[in-house]
């Protein structure tokens, strides 16, 4: 595309290398900000900048965070289990369901070698740190990874890296989403839901 | 969402004002910046600031450019027709074409009194100013507007403005596109291609 202005065409490139965003999104999105006040494209440029310079991540479980120590250690109250995601994002989505109230791990990522990412790149040396440090007071790490070929590598090194020291390991449960219907499950879930079934109660 | 983090809440609060991008695609982006390295943050940041701050429009087409005195005159080779466009990517969708070299004049939407848009918000007085100082040499005004409401009343509002002068006024065509099936055009489209049928071309 060309559109006879540099200023239109810097900012299209810039916005249009943010993922899921094409170069026609991109220019809606700066005809968007052309129609708007100046200082709506000035707080979102400030926001933008203030957010990479600012942020830090906490020194322990590697939350996003505006400082290095996070408030993760006021919000648990079982210092026995630690659940190990990928990202903030899923430390959010775990905390939001209400059902757990244990310590958490950001690793940063997922091992994919195709990416280059190894072991080196991910928060794993620090995770093996906290539970050496805890004395045996951490009993359990439950994996909390997304079901893919890299989030399922990832937690067999991480096991790997766990055998010999007395700690439980365990995954969060795969099989068929709640309300959802067996007939559009696909077969690996479905195989899955009934090698680990569970027993039923009637709570 | 709760992020424990006035950055990253206030950079989604910003992200997520721009037009097709919810809380969850805000926060993904901003995910995806804090993995990229710093530079990408200001570069991103500097060309949205850089974008509203020096913009202009042409004085004469309105065009989005960036000086007052756009190239619109350069490319024209046939000044005898202007082509009416709500915004500055219709230019350049019909630049593209190939098919059109005569003047272009951007209104910079359509009248639209829900949105409290009327024709003094438009570039429509100082397009019946290019066409009074032509004295006589602009022939015929295309209004390339689209096919909805707004779009037709702003046609007819034009159109009443320019009865009276010696002016042809043409609209483009509607109907089925090259290489669509007629089963799936809607009514209107279909009606309206029947009564404005052209005479067969061998070309």
């Amino acid at each position: 595309m060309n559109f006879h202005s540099k200023l239109v065409e810097e900012a299209v490139d810039s916005i249009s290398r943010l993922p899921g965003i094409g170069k026609k999104t991109a220019l809606r999105l700066v005809l968007h900000l052309l129609k708007q006040p100046k200082e709506e494209s000035q707080s979102l440029s400030e926001s933008i900048i203030k957010l990479r310079e600012g942020i830090r991540y906490c020194s322990e479980c590697h939350v996003i965070s505006d400082t290095l120590e996070c408030t993760c250690r006021n919000m648990v109250t079982d210092e026995s289990i630690i659940c190990v995601v990928e990202d903030t994002p899923d430390v959010l989505a775990i905390r939001s369901t209400g059902q757990y109230n244990g310590m958490f791990h950001v690793l940063g990522g997922r091992i994919s070698p195709i990416d280059g990412i190894g072991p080196e790149e991910l928060h794993i040396e620090s995770l093996m740190g906290r539970i050496d440090e805890s004395n045996g007071s951490v009993k359990e790490v439950i994996l909390a990874l997304s079901g893919t070929m890299e989030g399922d590598t990832t937690a067999f090194y991480i096991t790997r890296l766990l055998t010999g020291k007395e700690i439980r390991i365990t995954t969060i449960a795969r099989g068929i989403p709640v309300g959802g219907e067996l007939e559009y499950a696909d077969e690996v879930t479905l195989g899955r839901s009934i090698t680990t079934r569970t027993l039923f109660s009637q709570e």
